[in-house]
């Protein structure tokens, strides 16, 4: 690729995305809210709301790809997750349609299904059970670009993201834990694969633990290489089991599901 | 019930339920943006923009339950479609939440799994295809009710409408036609139900051509009558078959998948 | 068919069975621990407790089909639950192999499924969910009667009876009710169809409110002709609506679901 | 339409549309090997060999749509089957891709399926188990027309042709036959769906007994309205029941299950 | 945990769990009939019939966890099995009820499933079809955990343990095999995860050869390790194949499928 | 095995099972149209054209197993797939009956399901897709071996192959490739496993991209261990990635599915 952008550059996943995917393209467009430092070489910086249509446009014009990590990641007042999730991607997916549909990695998120029990099997055809007005915003987020796909041919990978850190921060991660060695790879195949299409992908590791049946990963040729197992014992060492019946234990999205709806 | 709140009363459902279900509750409470003309005998009209959640919030207080016919129901510029049934909607299940959580007859569309070809039978459970960005909407609004089901117990029928009118009008309401007659007796069913939970109940007439299985009908008792067929020789004396690969011929969203993205 | 042995004919299906089907065979053996009457013409009265192997076998000898609706049908003390409904369904079906292996229509019920929410469609192979000890030993007599036509083909219908009275009772029956004429034709049916496997069957009326799938019963050419849906206004009349929160609101198996389990 | 073709004008099911089906077309092209009669008005009758692709050539072209209900229908040898039903249905779709494409009805059969069980209920989307040279051959057209939707956009109805005949002949065809009515009717649906798509259908009325989940068939709007039912006292008195483990009364495909391969 | 209750301690999987598994829990409590030893460090043995109600409630009270192998574990005749398998694990769950609810390991069996036949591919969701009266009390205790999770909260692993043996013994445990190593580290796992709820899950080693979907394995972080192809050789040398028709050739369940109902 | 036949032993799969299988049996008949060579020590060479009726039953007779890998396996005209791929395999089945019924090997293709597009996830169920007369053979063959499973016991392994090379060729590859030793290996197993039945494989390596879940391998102990991933900087160097709606990159099938029909 030429030109590749990545929205929400100054956050947790997409500083990682910055400092090891630079090869995939001449030039890394980053972009965020705030926060990003100035640019290095082969980067442009360019800060941005995507709640704002014009400046979304701008952004997205002349980026052969679009690797879509910026918008509200937690459960957040209403307003705000309006504003980044809801209108920032209906604004970036008319972008993409106005520059010649550059692929798209889109960050959905293990919200969408988070009110499943921990003691079941998930396919990505399962249907969604958001956690919060985050997933709900997510579950908006992939009817959109399956729309996008059937009606013009946008090609995009949905992927679950579930925790992505340098290790898994406490025991429900030991399912849901996707390592950032992994989620470089994972990027590289979305990028890599012929034909795209519109899958959902859950994005986890090989973790021993976990509750997706990760099947569609071959789709694009993702095979994950680590396993939250390793960090076990320092997870258990470092906090008390949770009460069976809490949140973190019960449901598959931890303790989203016990969340209010937060007020502005 | 004490008090029913019908929101789109103006509307073309809205109308057909002002009209036929004063029975359900000692008062209607009516609200549109406008068109509702005066209030009747057992009536409350109240307009409304669903965009203002203080507004919303004063509308929903009182209610025993709730009829939601409301909002946009065609493709339309995005804002409005956001601001209706969007905001609109996260205003309403908010002011549920806040006012006793009334039971809420949610109508979705068939618009939320539109780009399916006519070929296949559908499940309540396939996901979901929206033909545009009305259907994006109808994906949103049933996650959101999905989740103030599972979080905090608030109750839902999603409703997904076919086609309701005093008559089919194309040869593509011959599937999806709902009469008015069912759709009476299809609200009634909702707010007789002791157990409602949240299920997503195909909206159409026992119409002998359809794509959809209407087996979840039966969780509420809803039996429809009609049957579009009736109409056969009328629609097809009234305009020529349309293409097989014209988009109403192709598609269970019919012209809506043909439809561009609006500007506003 | 020369003998037809009811079993249970001293309880409320069994009592209708003796009345309606004595033309399924030149002699009705009926059975029960006790309370059947002096026999009448082509009747043979034969009190028995199912527990009792030698007597069983005794009972069985003879007949060329047999109507298995004794045991204990509600919630019990274990022991009770166990003589009639493991103990003797194991002694039933050694009778049986031991004779010829008349065709067995086995009163399963719908308590093997009782947790289940009711908004959700079943089908009769979604996993069992029972809800009292009476619901595990139908589990057990379903599990039996599979066994023993797979290893001698030994027939069975497994009939899941939903509740079977002269009208339905309260706002749950409204769904599972089946009526005494569509359970004689069910029995008919059973015993008259060539083959008939070991088919799970929902034993239910053609109720406008329902949570089974019922596509099975046409393997047997049982079409249920009566509707609870008759009886909804009498139903509402006697008494209030329960809570929606309530077991009856909200299992399948209604009251049951909140039955301790019986102490002896 | 202008032209239909009939092929199998000769036969069974050929008969009855010759009969009845005139009124789909100006004027129908009857064809069979052998035995139709002369033309009557509105009728044009060319013999043909369906092995033979000069003639079949000449036999499609000028048509508008396709009734295929010629070839072999029952077990024979070999050479027979392959010369009629796969040179032969290669040779028909040729002739309708070099014509235009008309739309063909397809008498496939419930033998595709013959060697399940009569205790299961069957989708279209099961996989087949074909009974005999016959079904095997049937399984092949299946496959060939859906290969000519996919790569041309052929429309097809693929149709599993139960019993077709004035009444139901034995106790199987309680659950397979096909009354005259309802095939009329079927074919009429076929022809009028504006989109047909390449869907399978079963070709069964509503009989009580059946073995097949016909949702399907409400994609042509076709609801079949007779009943084997009506004919059970009829056959239960002209035959004794056979033995539950004949052919007949374990396989779907009854007898034919027990049919040798026929040799020249 | 403090007390870890080890039932049929004195069997073939209570002896390797005996040896293996003292980390688990401060105390290990063994029971079985007879044939324990005496007690070593840290160890209590409590001999104890399963069928003894008021025994099973003092061998239950005070543990935390119970690793239930005990009961019969092959083809024996009726009472034997409906002593310990049935109204054992009555008693058992009953206990558990009575004293904190502890997480409980449910030895269930390939027996539950034994007729299916060796070229599919099972879930843990597909229907049971037991091989033997010892199959049938396995579903039985599979339905009565369940009962007592959804009734009580209680959590048991559902575990259909193939074959554990030091090695594989014949070609069908090829298939079938768990080593003691993958046993060790599936109780573990059972005892370690956080969210246990009430899953099936097949107790097998990660064999080539093998007809169960593992993928619920997951649910607990258990990935087996070993794998039965290492032995193939030395089985193969050690006897000929059985013929394709036998029912260790056959069957799921191998020779039990064979078996005869034994007599007391 | 005393004789082992392959068929197709001059084309490129038969080269290296006669170059590597040779341990299979004490004799390998090999057998092709042409092109095979002299027969070395442990090998006979019979020229056969598979059409040949009486020339293939020569052929079978004395053989202890098949594995059938010769007829057309590219899209030709209709005349030379039907001779080779539909008269020859019920050929080659009839050979096989009169024979013993030696277990089968029956190579099917990728190429029965090549019109589904390449961002699915397919089942061994799913209904069959072909691409090409040469698909639609196959799906002809495939049902064939089913009947004769059915009807006589006649075993067959049904292997969908991916594409076997020494090295993947194209990108589609990286998903579809099959390694010469992965084959070998696949070989051995339907020829070791003691109950074969009539399974479906995907006859395809442990590639890191992939549109088949391969569970069923495990029917027969399959293990695939090669990966083409190890290619793909070789295969990506070598050609400019396709266009993403050429068929290479859009379907399972690839190029397959844009070839004409072919003409004699």
């Amino acid at each position: 690729m030429k030109r590749l952008l990545i929205t929400g550059a100054g956050g947790n996943l997409g500083r990682i995305a910055r400092a090891r995917l630079g090869h995939l393209a001449e030039i890394l467009r980053l972009s965020d809210i705030a926060g990003m430092g100035p640019a290095g070489p082969g980067e442009e910086v360019i800060p941005c709301d995507l709640g704002d249509r014009a400046a979304v446009a701008d952004l997205v014009a002349g980026c052969d790809g679009i690797l879509h990590l910026g918008g509200v990641s937690v459960e957040r007042p209403w307003d705000e997750i309006q504003n980044a999730n809801i209108t920032g991607v209906y604004n970036l997916y008319e972008a993409a349609r106005a520059h010649g549909m550059p692929r798209i990695f889109f960050a959905s998120s293990n919200h969408t299904i988070g009110f499943y029990e921990q003691d079941q099997v998930l396919d990505v055809t399962d249907p969604m059970r958001p956690d919060g007005l985050y997933g709900v915003s997510k579950c908006f987020g992939e009817g959109l670009a399956r729309l996008y796909h059937d009606k013009f041919g946008q090609e995009s990978a949905l992927i679950r993201i579930g925790s992505c850190f340098e290790k898994p921060r406490d025991r429900r991660m030991l399912a849901t834990w996707m390592s950032p060695d992994d989620f470089v790879r994972l990027v590289e195949c979305v990028f890599r694969v012929p034909m795209l299409g519109c899958p959902v992908i859950w994005g986890v590791s090989d973790n021993d633990e976990g509750w997706w049946n990760t099947e569609t990963a071959r789709l694009i040729g993702w095979r994950p290489q680590d396993n939250a197992e390793d960090f076990r014992a320092e997870i258990e060492a470092a906090a008390p089991r949770p009460a069976p019946d809490a949140p973190e234990s019960r449901f598959q999205g931890g303790k989203f599901c016990a969340e209010p709806i937060h007020q502005g």
